[in-house]
């Protein structure tokens, strides 16, 4: 039909436009380096985007690790998962990483996607930057790129030359007890993770990476997310989840290095080299049987979450932050922390970074809403010994998982350089 | 399945607690006043939503219009549709309007549904909140109900005895040129929209206000939106929608009395009488074509939309806020500002209150999203005509009408009463 026509039409002019972006940056003609963005922009682009930038500053694009791990969790999320286009080369993959790292490291600064802008260019030609952020402030945009498992090797085998630079880790999830998975919203070659407090700069983030991927990857799936249902620093307040429950106290925080260091992030000892710095990303879009879930007696919701649905404190008594004492007969076995915390899984933690979602509704007119589940750790095993214990879960019930993936997070790009170069040296 | 078991086992204990309120409303046992919400409250939700509520002032919810139309407009929006359950009667109506009212009634206000609460009632029974905006401020929801063809005839005869009351103009809409209308996004007996500044906020109150409806009616589809595409005061900047551009400058705004009185208030002399001071609202969910029209070229965009990209000022000239001058050559014909405007639809204006939406993606890869147009008029000939006009309008090749709703929009509810009570006497 007539979508497939004007794609191809309109394409090759747009393709060129950010092939030369992505050679400015290969060939150093364009450089960048953290916090120099200024020095990349267009006058008319750096004047708009300080205009709406307001108080708040901007988080780096280049460092030891990606931005969007650790950052104060943000409102709102865009999540989308590509795959790339059938019969590219390792070329492409390596331009498409480029041109996205140069994008990410314009847009988290609060500047268009190139120094034409989206008004700023030549008029006869479409705008490089898709406006509907332009008055907007940076909102604290986070940009975090992932590699999926089918990047290494897949059925037209090592397209990319890198099956011999595979995570042993990066493979994809096993069934879990009671998975009911969408492949239409699980899995995916490389995943972007949007986060700001303004929706809308969320999406426009995505919305632009996904122009840019044209003719190398698609748009496989996406989801928006609000309310963010964890905290990663101990100033933020814990936010509730659509159960109604405080989520994310228990989480690890930022300033907790060595936790960070013991549970996020792929060490010095760890495999392979490329990905030091980096982490595992694993999604989980959970459906939340909200109306069931709606009818059951606050003594038994606080049973299967194991904590007080006012204050957040254990069972056991104490407040918020008060360790649970799984001594204490005030649990239930199979409440949902006793059986995620660190103590009953040989020490393992991970740190969560998820959202709520509501999609519409139901044929029966109930919400579709649930919870976008995303978590960081420094080996995929961690996520998979806790998803495997949660398997008697009392809040089983009342959840369904219906998407998955799992991806490789590089760490931060060095400045002038772009996320994942390691790889492909 | 398993849903539908769970929905008829726990559905009575729920509906019986929350006819509690319904009589207590009716009865006058728990007294309404414009403001006065801390006197229906228990002590323990006054204190929760007050710490919540930061500076922030709530909205009233008793006066002489519905909050909502003319009222700031806010950044996220849920809107709901509902269809009343078969064999409902004009009682249930009527006890599901009060207990709508009363609910929000209290929402509006920062409080949670009920005085018992999500957590300080009877731990032996659900809460009556579900609870995930106890810490939130109020951040400004409004809830604005609307009335559907379907409630005064449909298939089933005049059941609720109201075929008398009907307003002339409420008839589903004509098909409009270009229509590719899914009916599970469109029509419905009774409309909700809730707008707040956190989307949490708004979802909150949707999922309450249809677990309230339990047995009486059923969600039948339901909307987010963000990024409001429009303002409704002088002192809010104009937003920008996905196409990039400026979206509100034209407006209806709130301290236009005499624009409000004539294009958007039903008026003393219009019938039937119990919609006076109320209005309708026409909803449309206009998929946006956005990746068809980030091909397009600036210059062209902005013919297209009659205004320039950047500042938003009509192509004639001068700023935003310049009127266009349409006898000038700058405007083609067939832009959509031109043939929009009110000089060329014999002075027809209305009230826009949309938003941007994203559902995800197509299997194309696509994004899935557009404006959910909401528009508040004193009649709906004024959309129709316009609506008409638009049939040659140059953007109609980037934007597809799926959804499609129609609502009279009662007076707001006097103090100690309900909204729709004048229908009713
Ligand atoms: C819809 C699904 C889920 C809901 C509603 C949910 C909710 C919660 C809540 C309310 C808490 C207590 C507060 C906190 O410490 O954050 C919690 C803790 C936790 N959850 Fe979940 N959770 C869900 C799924 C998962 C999954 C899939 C995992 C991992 C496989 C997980 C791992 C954890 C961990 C590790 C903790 C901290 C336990 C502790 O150390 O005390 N959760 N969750
Ligand atoms: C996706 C669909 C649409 C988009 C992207 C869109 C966008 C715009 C934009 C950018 C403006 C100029 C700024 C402003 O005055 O707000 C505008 C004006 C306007 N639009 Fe739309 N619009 C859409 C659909 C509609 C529909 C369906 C109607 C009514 C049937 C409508 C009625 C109007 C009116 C009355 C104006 C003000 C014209 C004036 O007085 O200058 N629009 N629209």
């Amino acid at each position: 039909m007539a979508e497939g026509d004007a794609q191809a039409a309109g394409g090759s002019a747009g393709l060129s436009r950010r092939g030369l972006i992505g050679l400015a940056l290969s060939s150093g003609v364009v450089g960048l380096a953290a916090g120099g963005a200024a020095g990349v922009a267009g006058g008319a682009a750096v004047a708009r985007a300080e205009q709406g930038r307001g108080h708040e500053e901007p988080y780096a694009f280049f460092g030891p690790h990606q931005a969007g791990i650790t950052t104060p969790v943000q409102d709102h999320l865009h999540f989308a998962s590509f795959d790339m286009m059938p019969r590219t080369s390792r070329e492409d993959l390596i331009s498409l990483l480029q041109d996205w790292s140069y994008a990410a490291s314009r847009m988290t600064q609060g500047l268009e996607v190139s120094a034409t802008g989206a008004v700023g260019g030549d008029a006869q030609t479409p705008p490089d930057d898709t406006g509907e952020a332009m008055d907007l402030a940076v909102n604290g945009l986070t940009i975090t790129f992932g590699f999926g498992p089918g990047l290494f090797e897949n059925e037209d085998g090592d397209r990319y030359g890198l099956a011999g630079q595979r995570p042993a880790g990066l493979q994809r999830l096993p069934a879990f007890l009671g998975d009911d998975l969408d492949p239409e919203s699980s899995q995916g070659d490389l995943c972007i993770q949007a986060c700001a407090d303004d929706p809308q700069v969320a999406v426009h983030a995505i919305r632009n990476l996904s122009r840019i991927a044209f003719g190398r990857a698609r748009l496989r799936w996406s989801q928006l997310g609000f309310g963010r249902t964890s905290r990663t620093t101990s100033a933020q307040a814990t936010p509730r989840n659509l159960f109604g429950y405080k989520d994310g106290t228990a989480n690890i925080l930022s300033d907790d290095t060595e936790a960070l260091d013991d549970h996020v992030w792929v060490g010095a000892s760890d495999e392979p080299d490329w990905l030091r710095g980096g982490s595992y990303l694993v999604a989980r879009k959970i459906a939340m049987l909200i109306e069931t879930w709606d009818r059951v007696r606050l003594v038994e919701q606080n049973e299967i979450i194991g904590r007080d649905k006012g204050a957040g404190a254990p069972l056991s008594g104490g407040d918020e932050f008060t360790e649970p004492d799984f001594h204490s007969t005030a649990f239930d076995e199979n409440s949902h922390v006793r059986l995620a915390h660190s103590s009953m899984n040989d020490g393992i933690r991970i740190l969560r970074r998820g959202y709520n979602y509501v999609d519409g509704n139901s044929a029966l007119g109930r919400l579709d809403a649930g919870l976008f589940f995303l978590s960081y750790q420094r080996d995929p095993a961690q996520f998979v010994t806790l998803q495997r214990h949660l398997s008697t879960d009392l809040m089983n019930e009342y959840i369904r998982h219906i998407g998955s993936g799992i991806w490789a997070v590089p760490p931060g790009a060095e400045a002038s350089s772009y996320v994942g170069a390691p790889l492909f040296r």
